[in-house]
C-alpha cells in the first residue's frame, strides 16, 4: 500500500494502472473509517484491481459555523485499516491542493441537492459534487463506491454521473449498524455516553415507521408525526426534518408508495445525525429507483 | 468517417479506440464550419490517430432572446468539409441528447467568466462549460482544439480543465481571418451586404491599438477611446465592450503590459461580433500566459 498526497504524482500513478489495463475501484472518504467505510472498501476491493481510498476533509462541503475544524481525524488508524483491507493507495491530499489559490470551478447538482439536508445545509452539496467530480478525474475509477447512509448524497453523485456523462459506475453500498441499530458515523464520536445511548432510537423510530407502513398505514403525515414523536421523547433532539419522499425525485409523498425513502436528520449535542430506510409496503417488490 | 448522433454510441466507439490505444484529438463546433474550425481540424489531424468533431448548437450557452433558433446551420456541407480534413467521426447528437428531460447538473466558472462577454451574457460560460465537460466525458480526447478568437472561452475552459483535474489537454489555435482581417466566424454570415463591407474597421482599430502600444502608449483609456471612436465612426455599430486586460486573470489594466489582451464585443446589425489581439511592447517577449 501507497501513500500519496500529490495530485500530480497521484495521477502518474493512475495513468500507469490504466495503461497495464488494471480496473479501479474508488471509496471517496473523509477518514476516520468505520465498518461503514469498511464496508465499501471490501466490496471494492473484490470487484477491482486496484483499490484507491481518498482520505479528505473537504473544507467547501462545511458551511460556515459547521464542524469543519473539530471534524475527526484519526490518519494513523486510517492507515492501518486501509493496510488490513489490502487497499493499494491512499490518496490524502491537502487542502491547498485540491484548492489552489484561485480556484473558481463548481460543479452544482439543482434539483436532488435542494431538499431534505440541502434546505438547512445550502452549498453542502455543491461542494460534495465538485469534490467527488475532482477526485472522479485524478482516480479515474470505473466503479466508485458510496454509502446508503448518505442516500442524498448518493443521489446527487448519481444524478451529477448521468447528467455530465462522468465515464463512471456508482455503486450504493447498504447502510452499516451499530448492534443497537445506530447508523456507523464519523460524528457519532461527538456524542456524550448519555446522547450516545439515546441515538438509537432515529433508527427504532425509523423501523417503527416501516412497520406502521407494513400494517397497512399509508398517510405520510401520521408516519411522520409518530416518528416525530419518538425522536423527541427518545432523544430530546433538535429534529432538523423527518421527510417521506419519492426515492428518485426526493419530492414529498402525501401517500405512501413501496419504496419510498423515510430520512431524518437530528441533532443530538453536537452531532447532527442523519439516517434513512426503505420501506415495503405488503406483497410489492421494492422499487428500483435507488441504485 | 462516420457520423454518430447517439450518446452511448459515441462512448462505445470511444471505448473500442482506448482499448487500442489510439490517441483522441477532439473539436468541439456549433457547425457551419469556416476556415476557423478548419484551422483547429487540421491541427488535431496532424496530432492524433483519431479526430473527433462535434456539432451541436448548445442551447443552454444562449440567453433568452440571443441566436438560437437562428444560428446558421449547414449539416451537409459540414459533413463534406470533415470528409475532406479526413476527420473520423462526426458527434451531432440531438439537443434531447445531451439534455434529457430533468437534467439538473452545471459547471460554472465563477471568475474568468465575469468581465467582457460574461457581463451581458450572465450564464453563458455556464453553458459552455457544461457542454465542453459534457463532450469532454463522452468523447474522453488527449487532446481539444479551440480558437483564440473566443479568447475570454478559450481561457475560461482552460480555467475548468485546470481546477476540475479534467484529464484533457487543450490548445488554443490563432485566429483565422478573411483577407481584409475580419475574424472568421459563423455569426459573420447575419452580416448585410454593406454591414460586411464595414466589419473589418473591428480588427483595422485593433491592429491600430498594437501600433499604438508598440510606438510607446502604454494609457489603456486613450487607446480604448480611439479604439471606440474607430469602431464608431467606421461601423456605425453597437460596441458591446473595449477591455484591456491582464491575458490570465482578464482583470482590466490602466496601463500596458506586453502581453495584453485587448479586447472587443461589437453588434453590427443582427451579427454581434467579437475579436481581439495581444499586444507586444517594443523589445520584451510576449507573456506566456496565454497558452
Amino acid at each position: 500500500m501507497i501513500v500519496v498526497k500529490k495530485t500530480d504524482e497521484m495521477k502518474k500513478k493512475v495513468l500507469a494502472w490504466k495503461k497495464k489495463g488494471k480496473t479501479i475501484g474508488f471509496v471517496p472518504t473523509m477518514g476516520f473509517l468505520h465498518k461503514g467505510h469498511i464496508s465499501l472498501i471490501k466490496k471494492a476491493r473484490r470487484e477491482n484491481d486496484i483499490v484507491a481510498v481518498s482520505i479528505f476533509v473537504n473544507p467547501i462541503q462545511f458551511l460556515p459555523g459547521e464542524d469543519f475544524a473539530s471534524y475527526p481525524r484519526d490518519f494513523e488508524n486510517d492507515e492501518k485499516v486501509c493496510e488490513r483491507e489490502k487497499i493499494d493507495v491512499i490518496f490524502s491530499p491537502a487542502a491547498t491542493g485540491i484548492y489552489p489559490e484561485g480556484f473558481s470551478t463548481f460543479v452544482e447538482e439543482k434539483e436532488l441537492s435542494l431538499p431534505l439536508c440541502g434546505r438547512n445545509r445550502p452549498g453542502h452539496f455543491r461542494g460534495v459534487t465538485t469534490v467527488v467530480l475532482k477526485l472522479f478525474n485524478i482516480i479515474r475509477p470505473d466503479t466508485a463506491y458510496f454509502g446508503q447512509k448518505d442516500a442524498q448524497q448518493s443521489l446527487v453523485i448519481k444524478k451529477m454521473v448521468k447528467d455530465l456523462d462522468i465515464p463512471v459506475k456508482v455503486k450504493i453500498v447498504p447502510t452499516v449498524r451499530e448492534r443497537d441499530g445506530l447508523a456507523m458515523s464519523s460524528r457519532n464520536k461527538y456524542l456524550s455516553g448519555e446522547e450516545r445511548e439515546k441515538a438509537p432510537a432515529i433508527y427504532k423510530s425509523l423501523k417503527m415507521a416501516g412497520e406502521m407502513v407494513l400494517k397497512g398505514e399509508r398517510n405520510a403525515f401520521k408516519i411522520k408525526k409518530r416518528v416525530e414523536k419518538t425522536i423527541n421523547s427518545a432523544t430530546g433532539g433538535e429534529i432538523d426534518y423527518i421527510e417521506i419522499v419519492c426515492p428518485v425525485s426526493l419530492e414529498a409523498l402525501k401517500r405512501i408508495e413501496s419504496g419510498a425513502l423515510i430520512a431524518v436528520a437530528v441533532k443530538i449535542g453536537n452531532a447532527r445525525l442523519i439516517d434513512n430506510i426503505i420501506v415495503k409496503t405488503p406483497g410489492k417488490g421494492i422499487r428500483k429507483g435507488k441504485s
